[in-house]
């Protein structure tokens, strides 16, 4: 195995950890946020940016490189790593969370899923076997387990057959896993229900798994007192000493109730997918660039950021990027965002040091969502 | 004015020269490729990846600065270096070329031309002296006169009233210049023929600007012939210590048979847009990047650039992002390219200094475009 995994510290006050990953004689502190490269690439940027960052860890979709390239192209250019020039450490999904979402519910069976192939209407089939094979090929440091994704409105019975069913999933994966220099991941889900999550964290960690993520949070229609929900009810039953993941979770306040709960790893699509629609995170809340008060505004988006984009350029420059549709625009605005999120990740390390996490979380709150901000 | 030019070395068997622009204190030789940033940004790129490609100029376009953001806000945000963050030399053009391409023949007068902005279709009037002032106000390095741009089918006696015009136009933007710190630049018109071009620049010459431009040489029907007919009619009368530079030229063969005829500076937008469609530029002629054989090429797209590119991605890496159409192949490529342009220059300059451009060009000429090729 290629990473390790530590706790440091917890904090007095809250179920928070501080930990660190040490991969390749480097030392990566959690809690962390993800940022996300789909496609082998985290969209607009080269890698020597999200390392400026102070990125650790960074995702890669295995259902996307599945399809492009092909886990074979990344096999033989001698893994991810190399085929996308990040010597950090990577991440891949399992697939999972893209095939539920195009698959019909009478093609999933027992033994995987059948869905459409989005680029061109394919029928493909996809197994907990193949996404690991595929995730051996692609050579992250980091593997999921292949768990079935039931929609935030599945009943209780639905959710119950599907935690016992992604339990199995979960053993046919780690039989199938050969890559040794690859950690693999199981995977808790069960809704909002205690008893659900309590099978699901008992009978995966069972099995003897690198590290657990927490699935079936980053749903759509989710209330966030469900979501916190499922934070605390999977990690009451969680190993203290391995990696916990909530699975593409990007608000900041989500952030910091999953760290509130024990959760060390988040990832998700928003701070790219928000720079291409214009939008900024700052410590006083999220603003669209585009706005027409921003015309003649020759002040960075943030002054107490130390991104790239508020170290050079302004909020009237940016503007005029993205007005034109120019990627220089996005691309200024993806280093922000992420750099936003990392620095939240970095602000909350501080906090656990300091056992004032709550006071970080209430002066989070009244700056970036208002005083009015109702707490769940 | 901030931009000095010196001419060095005339090459023994060309008309070919060396040369050197000063600018705050750096020296950029010349003969020169100029990357393009028509919005204010060269599409996809950050300054830093500019300059580490070795470029000098940049151009940027007056028609779509003029449209978005609007002069004003480049003024007001102490001018274009400061806006884009680019703090080498800057040259804008006139506005000419993109008005022309969308003004009614009967929309021009002798006080301007009225045309429709191709943004929302709103009627606009653009002058000699608006041309100027847009300039003065972007606070580029270069400016130019605002020419009438006739296309490649106009008739002897129209290109003769179009020349007289230009002639004209230019005395007026030459009286409504304000900027200090900028050069202005005449522009030389005539198509193919050679008492018009020879009348066009013994009468620019009269007025006396800081350089010379060779205008309607990039037209879309033009020929080779007469494009160089036209660089050679051009330079034979313009003085030989002022700059001198080819609008809108950007085929690598163009570029050397412009500067075997006493040409100094070359731009064009094919670089940047060669990449957004998968094409890369090689000693050995154009690839597409997209083709089926670089699916497992683990090589750089050439063994001898020393791009960023090149050293860090292979073409099948880049044929991923192309195909996935992911922002990161186009600037790869983007990089790529325009390395390629500046990296020719600097390989025409040398064989300037051995009196060995002829040899170039015809091995050149042997590896890119093959043994077939009929120089004109």
């Amino acid at each position: 195995m290629k990473l390790d995994f530590k706790v440091n510290k917890e904090e007095k006050n809250t179920k928070a950890r501080l930990g660190e990953i040490i991969y390749n004689g480097k030392v990566f502190e959690t809690p962390m946020f993800m940022p996300v490269g789909t496609q082998g690439t985290i969209k607009t940027l080269a890698p020597e940016e999200v390392k400026d960052m102070n990125a650790g860890i960074i995702l890669a979709n295995t259902y996307h490189l599945w399809l492009r390239p092909g886990e074979d192209v990344v096999f033989h250019a001698g893994g991810l790593h190399k085929f996308m020039n990040y010597d950090g450490p990577i991440l891949t999904d399992s697939g999972g969370f893209q095939v539920f979402s195009l698959a019909n519910p009478k093609d999933i069976s027992e033994e995987g899923v059948k869905f459409k192939n989005h680029l061109n209407g394919d029928s493909l089939f996809l197994t907990p076997e193949k996404s690991i094979e595929i995730q051996n090929k692609l050579d992250s440091d980091i593997a999921m387990s292949f768990d079935e994704c039931p929609p935030a409105s599945a009943s209780y019975d639905y959710l119950k057959q599907s935690v016992l069913r992604t339990i199995r999933w979960a053993k046919r994966g780690k039989e199938a896993h050969k890559n040794k220099n690859q950690m693999l991941f199981g995977i808790v889900q069960g809704g909002a229900y205690e008893d659900l999550r309590k099978l699901s964290a008992i009978e995966t960690i069972k099995l003897d798994f690198d590290g657990y993520s927490i699935g079936g949070v980053a749903n759509d229609h989710e209330s966030k007192e469900d979501m916190y929900k499922a934070f605390t009810y999977s990690t009451n039953y969680l190993p203290k000493d391995k990696l916990r993941y909530a699975m593409g979770i990007g608000e900041p306040i989500d952030i910091i109730e999953g760290v509130i709960r024990g959760i060390d790893l988040f990832d998700c699509v928003s701070p790219t997918r928000l720079a291409r629609h214009g939008h900024a995170l700052t410590r006083d809340g999220k603003i669209n660039i585009k706005n027409a008060k921003y015309k003649e505004d020759f002040t960075p988006i943030s002054k107490t950021c130390d991104c790239y984009a508020c170290r050079y350029y302004t909020k009237a420059y940016i503007k005029h990027l993205i007005n034109c549709d120019e990627v220089f625009g996005a691309r200024l605005l993806s280093i922000h965002n992420i750099r936003f999120l990392i620095k939240l990740s970095e602000q909350i390390r501080e906090a656990i040091k300091n056992d004032t996490l709550l006071d970080f979380k209430d002066e989070f709150i009244k700056n970036y969502y208002g005083e009015n901000y109702e707490q769940k």
